[in-house]
């Protein structure tokens, strides 16, 4: 494939590892990078994650037509002030890295209206607790499912190409439009992050559980808690902007594991009966979605 | 310490792998198992778990005083209709590895009433997916946390007994009163429980998601959902038993997620301004209640 230049524009964790991937598997590729912090720029260049590094502001008016590939890594809502900024004609192609899809997609179809265009929008999934430039490793992408949404008017030939160069580096690819994903991502990535977070704070409001805590220096919890409650409270920049973005579907899934929570505390109700039977279907049914979504069976 | 002959009433995952952890740091002590099936009997001996195994129709009249230990490893409904048959007198030590404590310590204080007794609750936090005497092991307490619980009445020697025990065992050990104990768990094991089975079926009801899910072979889910659903669905009868002892503080502690659940879902309402702060708030609290509980800092 032709791939002699690429951008990277914003470069944490995700810029920083497709870095070392395009090092790995187009060790003859240039990397540009763009970024904010003058810290950054020190790291990237130690770390040899780009060929050279520009300060967000010495790139006030880039000719994107230098680079056969511009990787937008930043939060979607910087994403989404330099879209209507991009070239009509050229052959870059254009392709960014957010967690949801339907704002972006929404303002490439707005700007590009009818005129073919070679923007892919595509989300790598493989978080991380872990930021920074400092944190980027070579495999973060591999064997991990990459996400591919089109706009309207974007070549297929753009989408083609996009989704052979995730698999070149190491990633299986499936499409999805805008819409499908945010409503997936809400129920599988976003809820269990919001989830994860007001359980650890309602472990901490409740004063018997704290005060028990405190008196022993070893943990009370066992494994169930340990693992539910890691993702809790990670990372607020970027699932601030997440929320923003997704609004409207994770109010739904929210809204829809209050509504089932509910339903299963009701089975609690002091004085009522104890329907065994009900929780039982309740935990087979888990296990039949849980085998389904994580693809155990 | 006086310990030559241990009886394990019910010989699971737990009850098992207590007789692995006695087998190393006791090796002359003589095991009497107590268990429902002949397949339990048949793996128990052909796994040297015990010296001898009783199938419970054939242990109906027994006579406890054999025993320097007796561990009761069965669900705590059953625990609950052995206590009124145990002896007034003798030495013998009684303990439970029970998951929940009020119901157990409420029985043995109504039973013994102002006499004084040996019986100590006992609950080792080593949950695991895993049923069974076949997935047993020798280290399953090891470096867990043992909570202890003192019914009236009960000598305050048995107490140190069977703290010296568990840490002989290599667990550690705290006191913890039997509502503390419900209420603390109800928050930190139970809720977590619940919540990861809701998770999965809140994404299994919805159909976007499901219909993507079902387009690939390869999960849609990063490490999030992954952790956050390893729990959901599991072992039933375990849980439906432990939800209805601690019926009342869990349906608190659910009630209280849903509650803080609700605040933040109306963060995210249709048409109202998006309050990043309050959510940046709960973030870092949680962040904070993270560390406090899990002893990461």
């Amino acid at each position: 494939m032709n791939l002699h230049r690429v951008l990277i524009y914003g470069m944490g964790l995700m810029g920083g590892s497709l870095a070392l991937s395009l090092r790995k598997k187009f060790p003859d590729v240039l990397i540009t990078a763009v970024v904010r912090s003058e810290k950054s720029k020190t790291t990237i260049l130690s770390k040899d994650l780009a060929n050279e590094v520009y300060l967000l502001s010495e790139f006030m008016k880039p000719d994107w037509s230098n680079y056969d590939l511009v990787v937008f890594s930043t939060p979607v809502e910087s994403i989404l002030q330099i879209i209507p900024t991009l070239p009509k004609s050229g052959n870059t192609i254009f392709m960014d890295l957010g967690s949801t899809k339907e704002t972006i997609v929404s303002a490439v179809e707005k700007y590009y209206g009818k005129e073919t265009h070679h923007y892919i929008s595509t989300h790598p999934m493989c978080g991380s607790e872990q930021v920074g430039a400092e944190a980027a490793i070579p495999d973060l992408y591999v064997d991990k499912l990459c996400i591919l949404t089109s706009p309207k008017s974007a070549s297929n030939a753009s989408l083609e190409w996009v989704r052979v160069f995730w698999e070149a580096i190491g990633s299986w690819t499936m499409e999805m439009d805008s819409k499908s994903h945010d409503e997936t991502l809400a129920n599988l990535s976003h809820l269990p992050h919001v989830i994860s977070t007001i359980l650890v704070n309602v472990a901490g409001a409740n004063t018997t559980t704290m005060r028990e805590v405190m008196g022993i220096s070893k943990p009370i919890t066992g494994g169930g808690f340990r693992d539910m409650s890691r993702i809790a409270g990670s990372n607020p920049d970027m699932w601030i902007s997440i929320f923003k973005e997704n609004k409207d579907f994770l109010y739904q899934s929210i809204d829809d594991f209050i509504h089932q929570l509910t339903e299963f505390r009701d089975l609690l109700k002091p004085d009522h009966p104890f329907d065994e039977g009900k929780i039982r279907k309740l935990w087979e049914l888990a296990l039949l979605n849980k085998e389904q979504i994580r693809k155990t069976k």
